[in-house]
């Protein structure tokens, strides 16, 4: 048996691919509250890196908060242009000075900024169409140094204790209307996007499933330069929304309605085009942790944690860790043990201990028809037992960037 | 039967108040997360009543997002000072030009973040130890005319339509835990404040029950001036112990421990005292949406919205109306039929419906021993139907300032 | 004979009062620019005043650079509104930590813009119609320690090193256009403004004289609240022109015409009233040294130093208190020495010398018909030396608030 | 007889090159107060071309008040970093809407900013080691059309009305002094640098006369990236002193002292080492009409204007046209008129009259010996004459970027 104190129980109600009703909704990579999140995580991690680079260790910081304040443009087919630049301001505290070293906390986290924006949002002229802006605090002065080089990494001496009293949740599998709204989203903004270019980042996807009824409803931000006309763009939502209906396929044999910019009316000529592909041009203000939950989605139907994981320091932050770690948890005990219909892993954290050791690891699970928990139960705790005692790892991931988390 | 998608279910676990492990929190008036709610709040009340006293109608406004950087103090017993003042900016979206007429939309919102501000943190001299400025852009051109004056308020006539798909979830009763957790910071902030100003408004309250033990943590910021000496803290510390310890007691026969300021060192000075009595003067930013759901409470066990309520249009924000009458409609049906033990309200809207005609409302219910969903139901469909009817005087509570958001 | 470098020499030019074309102007304390300089003064005055009283001496800053951001109003007779804030931007230099102490410099920064802003501009509600920020930098980590405690301000001993080649002027006396310049606008906005609240500080006085002729144009913002209609405004103006055509016969029988507000367009309805008695809250904006210099006036037929004097250091900035001191110096010598048409001090610092002994104190002087430079010569000298050994005097003065700057 | 008001006159004072003392200053262009008057000036270009383009002509704009908050650096040879990024607020008013039309001028003016910035301080990487922000207003509503097309730009017809009262001032010839002075930093930022890469833009220039011993002291920031060491550093400093030596020989016969970097002690390691070659980096923060007068010096033997010109519109603002017209007048003056020594050209502009008819032209002579005002004095008349019947000449050279104003 494991010391840690993991408690595996049937799952009080249905598994959420069984209930009668479920939504599910997913905020593209463009949207304004997901710009924040991708900058708060690419700062964050520029910082941490920084840290280790120059000091051996990452030091304190917390870099959870990004306001966006919208701009304005005038959007055109062949190209139009943004007309108030949009405003976006990064906030949070970052240990500046450190054993007689200046850490530049402020431009590392612009630079972040600024490459993570080129990239995701490449219609967007950094510095004219948008103004990014940075106040980060020194925090208090404590140091707090509770990270080491690589070698701690892997030991559970290495292991910091939990800074606060927290809680983190994962669920696994994803049902068919998850996928769906998950992988539209991210294939329209990877291959699709990179053979469609009038297809801004600013997707969101919204699922809604009634028995066996699924409604997918996108909003698509066009890039203007790209669309010509109005045929083109009705072209280009058309094509949208085949895609979205060709991954939805893959994923379910339940019938699928795609719905695609249903708010445009191309009588009045009020239609979903843009300059940069993000609705943050256009009024849609946003910010960190407004959106997308650590697993990339929004789901009313399952419990969520209000914690906002983007931005914070990946080291010692319980709840970003726990949020995290509970979704790998999730997911590594559904791919490596048959006859689980779904599962829930609650991580509960207590001050002063070690976050390998939390409070309590609640595991609740609805089996397949046929399965009972007592065939499951060894090998998930196992998993669980396995995968917290490598909870460091989660903080390595996501230094090197290799787990999202919005 | 009414016409509303009404529909009346067991829900789909055990009540809250039976589950074995039960977390809640609620972060206080004076909690930096609060801060950016209330000011959002206020600003869009203020904007609504402005708007009718000026034009007659609501106009066009959206003012959810409000971002607080964190100041830095210099607490010392008998009176510290700030040394770095907090930031807050104010940020969203109002019409300032109507029929030739200017509405001074910035001003406005200053004036209701000063007032607010000077109310709720009173030891913050506003314009010294806080910056405010305010972003509000003009949105989009378009003038929405939604809302009317004293008359439409109570006829289907002036009932507006969803603006978006949205989601609203409302639960009652609430739970002992929850109860006490909410009781336990309004009561703090209330009478315990008004006799014992060194309790400050920035309190933190955690409840975790597991199984018949209730712990209650509270973070609770002490404000310099009114403590002379680390005997007088201990003091402090010990008298919101006992009153919270009682208030406890007048909400269930378990056994409650309550722990205050954990995390204090007296060996060390390190203690939770501040200048002005919210940790926003020392390196705690905070921002709209990130801390107490529409009831007051975060509840990890019940399903919540992810939408900040704070700050949104009260007359055409859909996600905003839902998630207060949702709530409203709950407490409404509890209050008035016996023998339920938890309910659960979702309002889900259609774009383009009248907003008390939701797409579903689906209402699941754990019925007390002894008492059949049969027994209830009518009594419950009336009773949502009622209120769905009178949808609009959510609208007229929000903006008169009679309805909380967080 | 003084030790100091003192040179007295006839001036190369014929005196101001006697050359053919004059003009001079003065931008009253409610003008854009003045706001500046004096938030920017008095920023300076609460900073050094803070620092003798916590740790003995005036520490490094330097607070010469304020921005003001115009707002917008809709001003109406009786009282309009400000419909876009005024946004103020206090910059500077700021010894922050001196051994263990922390210096809340931006709140002590912040507190006396406001005291300033509501004694000065008392319409202006501050936080509401005006946002002011601060963005105080730390300077270089090097503490100057330049300047002690009382008994230092009276000994050569304590007479610190110029930190700059820099360079002051001054000039006396004042010729009749000039002091009428000047005199108008001080008891327009004392004596005439407290018995006549129509009339807002943003009071802009330029005089011309050729010959035997002046003409003096004033711009008077009224305040609507204070205006009932264009009958009061008009008064308002025609009071303003006799107030300021009497204030002229008392210092010239040369002809005066007096114009005000010549601007107006009472056709168009197009006349000068404000909110809040200041253009600054109606698209004009304003910073530090880019109006009146030192001795309040600007003055194209006198040399000029380019130098902002509000807001500098008064213990270290050389070029601030050279031309506080060159005009204090050509002030006293006209008061004691009969037969001076004109006179000019110009005093050059060098690197690394006393203040008190300037590279070149250069003084050049128009005698009256009749009197010869050889009958003054001395006089001058003991003056310009006198005050010179007592340069520390002006520091003085500045940080109790005794000089203006502006 | 030309009609304008055109009065020729002995000059009151001997010509600057014979007086006895004299000083003179300028500021490079990667001067914190010359990044800001030319960012202002880039931005009124780019606006003025861009409304000439869009709408045919130059409407409404002054964006004459940038404000630079210094950032925090440490350098280091073979290179450093920008610790605290540089803060850059460009303000001023600017018409964004005219006949349905919406003009960007927000990112026409960032992006103006950012082309000077990368092209006048290489090493500052925008929108990383600087922050630039903007606040345009809107000013008046009404709409100015003062300036139109091509055609307009030649006939008198075209010749705006003066919208103020304002005065401007040129001189000719330039002492020895100024020209070393002007050449020294000119060409040091020309083709010196562009094979020295240790020179930063930040040179400031400072010349004193006595007599016939002239004095040149330069500030020179060196840009560490290009300098390994104290050796280099050492032979960078001695390199610039003998390149304006060289420049002064071309210039004088007087004799020249030239002392760079006076203020280094190479013992305590204090030198002047800079990341970006601007001091900017390093707490010196920066505003509009701080530094250099429109013909790029600082002269306070001779008569100054207080008037910023950098940044306001080229087409209506009479301070800006009569300060460069003035200037540009006398240069032509001494081009073409031979036995003048000293020239002072004063424009006072009235009212309502057009800008090529001042109130009066002023222009003060001072010949060659042996030369009579008699000589010179219709030639002048004839040339001043031309040039203000040109007036709007200096409108297009504005536009067109071929004028400098600092």
């Amino acid at each position: 048996m494991s010391e840690r104190n993991i408690r595996i129980e049937p799952i009080d109600r249905r598994a959420v691919e069984d209930q009668e009703v479920e939504i599910v909704e997913r905020k593209g990579i463009g949207h304004p509250d997901s710009i924040c999140d991708g900058v708060a995580e690419s700062v964050a991690g520029a910082l941490a890196r920084e840290y280790i680079d120059r000091v051996g260790e990452v030091l304190h910081f917390n870099t959870d908060e990004t306001q966006l304040v919208a701009g304005e443009a005038a959007p055109a087919f062949g190209g139009g242009e943004v007309v108030d630049p949009i405003y976006l301001l990064i906030v949070g505290r970052a240990t500046k000075r450190y054993e007689g070293q200046m850490i530049p906390t402020e431009t590392i986290a612009l630079r972040a900024a600024r490459e993570y924006l080129e990239e995701t949002i490449p219609q967007l002229e950094y510095g004219e169409d948008i103004v990014v802006d940075v106040k980060l605090g020194e925090g208090s002065g404590d140091l707090q140094e509770v990270f080491g080089e690589d070698d701690e990494l892997e030991g559970a001496v290495g292991v910091p204790m939990a800074n606060d009293t927290s809680f983190g949740v994962g669920h696994a599998p994803l049902t068919e209307t998850e996928r769906i709204v998950l992988e539209a989203e991210r294939r329209l903004n990877g291959e699709y996007a990179s053979t469609h270019p009038e297809l801004g980042p600013d997707v969101k996807i919204m699922g809604k499933r009634e028995g066996e009824q699924i409604d997918v409803t996108v909003a698509a931000a066009m890039v203007d330069e790209y669309v010509a006309d109005i045929e083109e763009y009705a072209d280009a939502v058309e094509s949208v929304r085949d895609f979205v209906a060709e991954v939805a396929r893959e994923h379910t044999d339940r019938d699928v309605d795609v719905h695609v910019n249903t708010a445009d009316d191309y009588e009045e000529g009020s239609i979903y085009l843009t300059v940069t592909g993000t609705s943050a041009e256009q009024g849609d203000d946003g910010s960190v942790g407004r959106g997308n939950r650590a697993n990339g989605l929004i789901t009313p139907n399952r419990s969520m944690s209000m914690e906002a994981t983007s931005g914070k320091n990946p080291v010692n932050h319980i709840g970003k860790i726990y949020n995290l770690l509970s979704t790998s948890i999730a997911e590594s005990v559904v791919d490596d043990v048959d006859g689980i219909r779904d599962l829930r892993v609650r991580l509960l954290s207590q001050i002063g201990r070690p976050i390998d050791r939390p409070h309590v690891a609640d595991v609740h699970v609805v089996t397949d028809e046929g399965v009972s928990l007592e065939d499951v139960e060894t090998d998930v705790e196992v998993i669980v037992d396995r995968e917290l005692a490598n909870v460091t790892e989660i903080t390595r991931q996501v230094i090197d960037g290799e787990l999202t988390t919005f």
